[in-house]
């Protein structure tokens, strides 16, 4: 690897990025971390959207997997590299890439099976990172965040799904019940978690077409949505009385997604 | 509620429960958030257990819920609050609590089923707290840390359980596999998460008595435990090839201790 050194106007650009509004401006997103972005890199759907790979010079090893990217690879110093952290575990391994291009998910092959994730207003970037990779995990088609949802390109997103982000199919919309009412339209039902629904051992036999949403960590799913739902949901706790009011929003949907698709 | 001043000597003392060596030398540890302080106050094992309550000056509505700890109140200013705390979400609300006293899991009424979970030197501090969240809502019967696990004490684990950390039996050990060899001996079967063991659906009828295992993050459960296991477990992706390499060990434990809970 020919070491290339980064100019000064290119590392402010891309330190940018921490910001949401840069980031959307310039359609790019910064991933940290070697196995985040060895693994964005894997599962690239282009090759133009990987933009550049930086890496702390005296890195030899974890370059290795940055060869057949040539071109695009810049060596950082450890000062360069503190200014593009978000985390204290970079690894000295940053990539810059292009984002999934807007689109909403429209199915040309009208499966017989579908399963969408719908995420509304989940604020904490692990828990859609994890809920992100979980999905991946079990096959789901889609992944649709509503306007108040933390950013999927928040540098902790990306790392908390383990570089999956281009994996899956995921858009935001700016009004979640008008995307669900329309995939409602073409088949879907709507599976809303909440502590209020019945027992999901109860849904059975599953529909064929899920739309499964997962609401906000302190205040569940919004009163709109939940008016529209198909089937709510919930997971029983063990004993009389649980002792602990709720489970992790990454957790409910893990379970669910899981039941879901293994059955 | 009397405000009540906070010495510059106990401060100090509160504020050095950030290191791992000062809680465990004083037995202590520090909560913060509004509702996981709170969570912890409802569930006190006993009520010497709440050593004092920080409440940022003019918080009087979060301040409700201190009103029976009376004695134990103090009042913090914005300066005060920085200091404590881990994260920036402390919303000025603060718990200073006795740890569990260190025990080993000895069950007197040798009950028909019990699901233990044991951590093998898991790392992030949300995956632990979170395991134990979902470990409480599940009816577990106890959580063991090996040593090279993440301190269950440290204030993001404490955040991540969600203020759960006393509605279950946890403690640590020196040596994991002596410690799951003892209640292997006393009836428990070992049951390990690998992503070489097989499809956990097969595992039917489930052991009464289980020890649920989760390993490190990147490199899984050690050999010496694998070695010892009774079933390797895993759980299987969706389609020919998984898109993501494998899921969150916090998701990994929730999927397993609910299927082996709620069958």
């Amino acid at each position: 690897m020919k070491p290339v050194a980064l100019s000064k106007a290119r590392l402010r650009h891309f330190v940018k990025l921490h910001q949401k509004k840069y980031r959307d401006g310039e359609g790019l997103f910064l991933a940290e971390g070697l196995r985040t972005v060895r693994e964005l890199c894997l599962h690239l759907p282009e090759k133009d959207m990987l933009v550049a790979l930086l890496i702390k010079d005296g890195e030899a090893e974890s370059a290795c997997f940055a060869e057949p990217y040539g071109g695009k690879v810049f060596v950082v110093t450890e000062k360069e590299c503190a200014q593009l952290a978000a985390t204290s575990t970079s690894q000295g391994v940053f990539g810059v890439f292009r984002q999934q291009p807007l689109e909403r998910y429209e199915s040309e092959e009208k499966p017989e099976q579908s399963l969408i994730i719908a995420l509304d207003d989940v604020q904490d970037p692990g828990n859609v990172g994890t809920i992100l990779r979980t999905a991946v995990w079990f096959g789901a088609d889609a992944m649709i965040c509503s306007s108040g949802t933390v950013d999927r390109y928040n540098p902790k997103v990306v790392r908390s799904c383990a570089g999956s982000l281009f994996t899956l199919l995921h858009y935001g919309v700016e009004q979640l019940h008008e995307e669900l009412h329309r995939l409602q339209t073409i088949g879907y039902s709507l599976v809303c978690s909440s502590l209020d629904g019945r027992d999901f051992r109860e849904l059975a036999p599953r529909p064929n077409k899920i739309v499964l949403v997962i609401g906000n960590e302190a205040n569940g799913i919004s009163e709109a949505i939940t008016a529209q739902a198909d089937f709510l949901v919930r997971i029983p706790h063990c004993g009389e009385k649980a002792g602990v009011e709720s489970l992790n929003a990454s957790v409910s949907a893990a379970i669910l997604l899981e039941r879901l698709t293994l059955g």
